[in-house]
């Protein structure tokens, strides 16, 4: 009897889902032009933070928060910015004119409120500017086959005319308030999964009414409500729109994207080449569901490629400090530039070169920056290198060897970093977790016997240069404990330690290698010495020695040898 | 005097960037094709969790975490899994012998082991493979400029020539081993930095020497090592490399993404329109700094286009529990498809619309998912819709009646639930906090008096037809405690109800409208009805009765209405 069963199918995923969703079509753009065109400048960028971050939180920032993070926003360099809802309620509008009010508004930002195109809540949305020196009044309505079918059951016709009434309320609210600099905003929101040609009537019927110009432009602001399919077909949509609305140089193009495929700044930066003029998104992305395009990414990788953003992150702790008191959401520890792990490197490979990278910036003759492994020089955020690297069992030579210099000032040479490395790993291996720059440094200490007391030992010691060119060093040794006075020539002062360990213990070594430098520049220098010996047996050791005075360094270093050739 | 310090500049960022970073270079492929394709079948996978995942946790995995990690990928369905760096010290060795000896690798499966382009390293990994039925070895070399530059300080020729010469222990070291079927893959590590011509020579060279065939390709890995520019350059360099590489058909070419502009899985998707047939990464992202691309965005970005990606996620929340406590890192709350807050809308036309979705999903003839604002069925994912919606200050009346008909099974009238929306509101404002179930039925029965003592309230009552066809109810109503024996006559028990409040207690009330469901299906229904009338002053005022009988449940609506005109 054989078995049906054997065959393991996944449950849920496999019963054929095409039946359930469908595939986003094509759009209908043969000679699309974003492909080969580069972002050389940045767009125009709007906060929604308050608005659309918000909206979105378990607990909707107190006026308090919402203070502190329009400081922060100001701070940043953004120049508009949506501060809420304020038709939603007696909160949303007291808070916003409370702001305008407060006088906190510098001159050159501007304040942008979003409405449903309704006429009373149009009209309390003017009503909590009254005072704003400038304003955007920012109103939407949902446009795509769903929210028409679905939600407002309109008709095509019915639906541009809520967007055309909507226009009317604002052109005669904004003509009854001179006092107010005003400016517009309309959304043919569910803009991603709406028909083209039917966005771009809707916002052609809002410009007949508002009657922009090239110097007066309304702002159309582009959303993917709902992230629907892969970012190039965005740009796709973007290009269009662009290509075929009427009166294009009268509008100022926004993007607002969302993250519902994680490829929401994706869309932004693929948007803007296909010809989009500004981006509304949130700091480290906050908003509906999994979010708004994050502003500080696509921001920061302009900059990292040569563009400035016109936005400041070179404080990021700062920004991140204050948008996770406001928001009570963490930023994720891998988020681009601002994550607490971004800069960080545990692989041995990767730290090797990171290291590598930093001397050769270091000795390079321009500014250009090509770190291996950080698109992004830390110290621009704010950020220091001694947070770059970290040690675990995963990590060789780079990383210990990084943190040994950057701690301790000590540049081991590249056969010992090989021998230290064995160490490490052992250390690692046995603690089974991440070592810290303690742990580096007790390890090294313990390897090349730097802790006290130890079997060989200097206590004192003198040189002196003999009649025939050779030196002679003379000194007293501890050994296990019991100092002895002892001597030994040579034809310089290590091969002198040398033959006195020779002479007065019997013990060979053969120094193979032999390096030394300061540890600290400045006058209370300090020296660090290193040696690779052979033993009698044909062993290799390595030997460390450190001391204000170089020759002392030296002939410790020799000592550590010694100590290294007997068993543990 | 005037003051030149009039323009704020934020400082940093300002400072001409421009001399410290560069633009990426277009890519010279003028006719690329993949902006015109879409994604119509699932790439091979491979999980690199327990490879450069593990490697950048602050603490890596241990052998108990390692083998529940490995367990949840064969469930999930990955099929090709790389669980480690063998020669990076004993534990991973170990580990990684244990694995294959330990019986836990299904048939199907191929476990994948990283290497240097390196002999001693290559050797020991393939040791650490010893007993396995099927397996691929993995080597890299890093080829880019700043790689060659200034990490190895080596020629093209030289780099080259370590792709070589591990090809070549590659192939004698397989062929030493025939109680294993060997697969491998080679990267050319920094690929999206390196020049694509040095990349194809690369693999050319290590193809010349492993001879793979369409019936035994070999896996050509291509590293976004460090994501350096927008993800159309990635897929620019893809479709160069599909176009370009000789004996293309004998290979899988691999994407290997990393996140540091936060495109990672932009550029996996735009990579596999650009010609790509497998996808390295790990679930929920994890990897070195920003991390790689999330392959459990990538697999259901593809099943929310009708694609199966071949992956099971129908329990995400096991999938989250289980990553989350081996890698130690948060899933964020924002997570696309996993994060707690992505099937959460607070907005109140949001609630509405995905109120409406679900209805007319329930009404609809075809299994077609098309829920405004919810790109996936929550229930796809072991998720429920009862989560989907919270209630602050920020949201409308479709919150709460969602909340009201999933958790008591009232349906509102359409112009009640404007009118309890305003009590919700009031409520959110003074809290100041997110409202649950309990706060929105606390706030609902005491709107409209269903909490007892109520001034007045039902005793009992009978009903009775008079020969004329009228009805008379009579019963005990009690008044502010007292209770009372009344009666009244109408044309039905409403309106003899009415009747009895105007002839006991001098009540004039109009009953504008009237509404009545059962609440629950089955033996043991019991019913809500509700009323809208018209007080003697003109005032609207709204009651609601239920109970398990439905005639009681009208009296008592009317009743509850009779409550709400006094004042509170």
């Amino acid at each position: 009897m054989t078995q049906a069963a054997t065959v393991q199918v996944p449950t849920g995923m496999l019963k054929d889902p095409s039946r359930k969703y469908r595939a986003f079509p094509q759009i209908d753009i043969a000679d699309r032009q974003w492909p080969s065109r580069t972002i050389t400048k940045p767009p125009r960028w709007l906060s929604t933070d308050m608005r659309d971050g918000n909206q979105s939180l378990i607990d909707p920032m107190d006026s308090v928060k919402k203070n502190r993070f329009f400081d922060l926003l100001v701070k940043v360099g953004l120049k508009e910015i949506e501060v809420g809802f304020p038709a939603a309620g007696a909160t949303e509008f007291d808070f916003i004119q409370n702001l305008v009010r407060s006088g906190r508004i510098p001159d050159d930002v501007m304040v942008q409120v979003l409405t449903q195109s309704r006429e009373d809540l149009i009209r309390t949305s003017f009503d909590s500017l009254e005072g704003a020196k400038q304003a955007i009044v920012h109103v939407y309505n949902a446009v795509s086959p769903a929210w028409r079918d679905i939600v407002f059951k309109m008709s095509k016709d019915e639906v541009r005319g809520i967007a055309e009434a909507g226009a009317k309320v604002i052109r005669d609210e904004a003509g009854k308030r001179p006092g107010t600099d005003w400016h517009f905003e309309y959304s043919p929101e569910t803009f991603s999964t709406a028909e083209l040609d039917f966005s771009i009537e809707c916002c052609e019927a809002v410009m007949q009414i508002l009657q922009p110009t090239p110097e007066r432009p309304i702002i159309l602001n582009l959303p993917a409500t709902v992230e629907c399919a892969t970012p190039n077909i965005y740009a796709d949509q973007i290009e269009y729109f662009c290509r075929n609305l009427p009166n294009r140089e009268s509008a100022i193009v926004s993007l607002h994207t969302h993250n519902d495929r994680g490829t929401g700044v994706a869309a932004a930066e693929l948007g803007i080449m296909a010809g989009a003029d500004r981006v509304e998104g949130c700091l480290f992305g906050n908003g509906e569901r999994t979010g708004n395009c994050c502003l500080v990414t696509v921001a920061l990788n302009m900059y990292t490629q040569g563009v400035d953003p016109g936005l400041d992150f070179s404080d990021i702790d700062e920004v991140i400090e204050t948008v996770e008191y406001c928001n009570q959401i963490p930023v994720h520890q891998r988020h681009p530039y601002g994550g607490e792990l971004v800069f960080t490197a545990f692989s041995g490979s990767h730290q090797d070169a990171i290291k590598k990278g930093f001397e050769a910036h270091e000795k390079q003759n321009d500014e250009q920056w090509r770190v291996p492994y950080l698109p992004i020089d830390p110290a621009d955020l704010g950020r220091n290198y001694e947070a770059v690297i970290r040690v675990n069992s995963q990590s060789g030579k780079g990383g210990f060897a990084w943190v040994l210099e950057q701690d301790k000032g000590l540049k081991l040479p590249k056969r010992m970093q090989a021998h230290f490395s064995k160490a490490v790993q052992r250390m690692a291996d046995e603690t089974g977790r991440e070592l810290n720059a303690e742990d580096i440094w007790t390890t090294f200490r313990h390897e090349y016997h730097l802790s006290r007391p130890q079997h060989f030992q200097l206590v004192d010691y003198e040189e002196q240069r003999a009649k025939d060119g050779t030196r002679v060093f003379s000194g007293t040794i501890s050994e296990g404990g019991k100092e002895r006075t002892v001597s030994g020539r040579g034809n310089g002062l290590i091969s002198s330690v040398v033959a006195t360990l020779s002479d007065a213990f019997g013990m060979t070594l053969e120094v193979l290698d032999y390096s030394e430098h300061a540890l600290a520049k400045g006058s209370d220098a300090r020296a660090a010495a290193y040696v690779e010996c052979m033993t009698e047996a044909g062993d290799i050791v390595w030997g460390v020695g450190i001391s204000a005075d170089v020759a002392t360094a030296s002939v410790r270093a020799i000592l550590s040898a010694a100590n290294a050739t007997r068993p543990e």
